[in-house]
């Protein structure tokens, strides 16, 4: 059976990026390679709508959130960090790891935080300010363009984890002030896991020179000196890095803010669905690249996502934690097509309808559909 | 030009190994996936020869050299640091950064470290030793086996970097009483660079429970955890795990200890190879993944690799840091067959002749054949 991921993270990657990997490895200290690694950093500044030096590293998206933890504080300086779900709370397990003094801001999960609670506890010893673009526990979006607007006025660092969003919703890098931005390669950027990014703003770097403590596999300083070189500190994931140009063409001959509004379309579409089956949404202020609804009464989300995959090929996620069999995450994000969404909301009403749950078949598509319809005619 | 990587690293692929990595991505928290980790992580202790558990990281080599130091000592913990090239030298780098006591056993490049000036340096507040079985910056092979032998009795653990050499060279984990062995996936594994993997004997675990100080992406008793229950701490690089599995099935195939005979035989003809051009090797105890050979007099080694590069698509490696422009290094490891030495002898033979190098051309070659031909004839 043909499998479609529609998990919110690992996501589908296209065919022909894929492809690349299947060619023969090349050496990174080629000019070959050179060339596709410079290609790559300047086509991820265009995607994160930065100037800002991207570093590259080989890990998963969290090796890069430590990153940004170890290079820019010292040990007792003191950070916020939004918590709010799973990705949020990795922020202060990563800061009491290194023994930073981080104060929680706790929001209800399935809640956006409030940016002037941030405001009120942003005093002038914060050091930083952890936060997330989207919350993939959660499929919450915060307003980040919001927390930009003070933090970036204070002696504060913001560091976003933009794993889940960037490359599928609007995030401004420079326009918003993020200093420290980390991104996942698995997610909007159409590539398998193994990469993770971080953008580095001057202001942060400054930080970092002076906080002097880097660790030593994931010294931003390390990797700065080397890219500048067009180099990497160590042995890069070569395939992925020749996958991702592929996937960077791709992202900028749709054009970025074209990408966006098909998320933007695809998301409307994925929660009219959900809504016109009766299901309701489980994220107050959700996220584009990912859409949480919670189980109808009685009903176990595990079940439901254990039929789409058995029955349909379809892989959605369960909740994490708390939310296990509450809540069912449907990822839409990067290499994801209407017809991905119409597919998928049209076996959950097969699967809703097999396990007895009360709601007019086919009401879900035809609103997701009417979504569509009408972008696709506004955009001619 | 069809290309051929006789680097010391990252190494060829076999093309069916690539072809998995073009296979549509799965999921990793998937039945599927699962089935795929578990006979990777059993793949790897045959190969590994250990019955401990091997912690399976997306990083580069070195990622896994830091877990190896981050979770086995305490800030001011006293270690030793057999150096003798750059990936010695990383070991103390590494040991630096973390504010470990390490005191360097100077090796001159190009020697192996004597194992009695090891056992002499082992006083009882060591708690770690560590060393590289082959140097990959001069193809120098340390014997790990004496190292072991001593080590192994003390209340000192014995730390490996093994990246350049587990499963091309013989490497008895468990039998030398190796505690961490750090293994690299780009070089006799046969896949990709993106993935580490660290072995952890009972001793180091009880030593890592101990000290309690673990960072975060490199936090081995995580990683331990999530693999107890066939998981990865963070999302692993599905495409290269399941590289792995193809490329593990190949290497038990063959047998590992086939294997082993392969490259003793593919470095020996290397060596005759080159000794018979009138070149001089590089290294007074060579490894049988890496051979390291001295320029002729008034000879440009990376005018050598350059002419190799674009007259052959050969791409061997220069010497690095004072030895630049001085050797150069062949890889023969993982994916490497009889033939490939031959192309590389041949072809290194014409680009000597046109450099104007006196020697009897084709007698690089034969020597290589004899030294084939006899390995063969043995074999049956």
């Amino acid at each position: 059976m043909r499998k479609l991921l529609m998990t919110p993270g690992p996501f589908q990657v296209p065919q022909e990026v894929l492809n690349e990997m299947a060619e023969p490895l090349i050496h990174h200290r080629t000019a070959e390679y050179r060339e596709i690694f410079k290609e790559v950093l300047q086509g991820l500044k265009v995607v994160f709508r930065t100037q800002n030096e991207v570093i590259i590293l080989t890990a998963s998206g969290t090796g890069a959130m430590e990153a940004a933890v170890v290079n820019s504080l010292a040990p007792s300086e003191k950070a916020l960090v939004v918590m709010g779900g799973k990705f949020g709370e990795r922020w202060g397990e990563i800061c009491k790891a290194y023994g930073i003094a981080f104060e929680p801001i706790e929001v209800e999960w399935g809640k956006a935080v409030d940016p002037k609670e941030v405001e009120r506890r942003l005093t002038p010893d914060v050091k930083a300010v952890f936060t997330t673009l989207c919350e993939t526990s959660t499929g919450v979006a915060h307003d980040i363009e919001a927390i930009g607007s003070f933090v970036s006025r204070s002696g504060a660092l913001l560091v976003v984890d933009g794993i889940s969003a960037v490359g599928a919703v609007p995030c401004e890098t420079d326009a918003w002030g993020i200093d420290l931005l980390v991104v996942g390669s698995q997610k909007a950027l159409m590539i398998p896991p193994g990469l993770a990014f971080v953008a580095v703003s001057k202001r942060a770097w400054e930080r970092i020179e002076k906080v002097g403590r880097r660790g030593f596999y994931f010294d931003l300083v390390k990797s700065r000196k080397a890219q500048e070189k067009v180099d990497s500190a160590f042995t890069p994931a070569i395939s992925l890095v020749i996958a991702l140009r592929k996937s960077l063409r791709m992202i900028q001959a749709e054009g970025i803010e074209q990408v966006w509004r098909r998320h933007a379309t695809l998301a409307r579409a994925t929660r009219a669905g959900l809504q016109a089956m009766g299901l309701t949404l489980y994220s107050a202020a959700p996220s584009d690249s990912i859409t949480a609804f919670v189980s109808p009464a009685g009903i176990d989300a595990d079940e439901i996502r254990k039929r789409l995959q058995a029955g349909f090929g379809i892989y959605i996620a369960g909740g994490q934690e708390s939310l296990k069999g509450k809540i069912a995450r449907i990822g839409h994000m990067g290499y994801v097509s209407a017809a991905d969404i119409l597919m998928t909301l049209s076996a959950l009403e097969c699967v809703l309808l097999q396990m007895g749950v009360r709601f007019e078949p086919g009401k879900g598509v035809r609103a997701a559909e009417e979504v569509i319809a009408h972008a696709s005619a506004d955009r001619r």
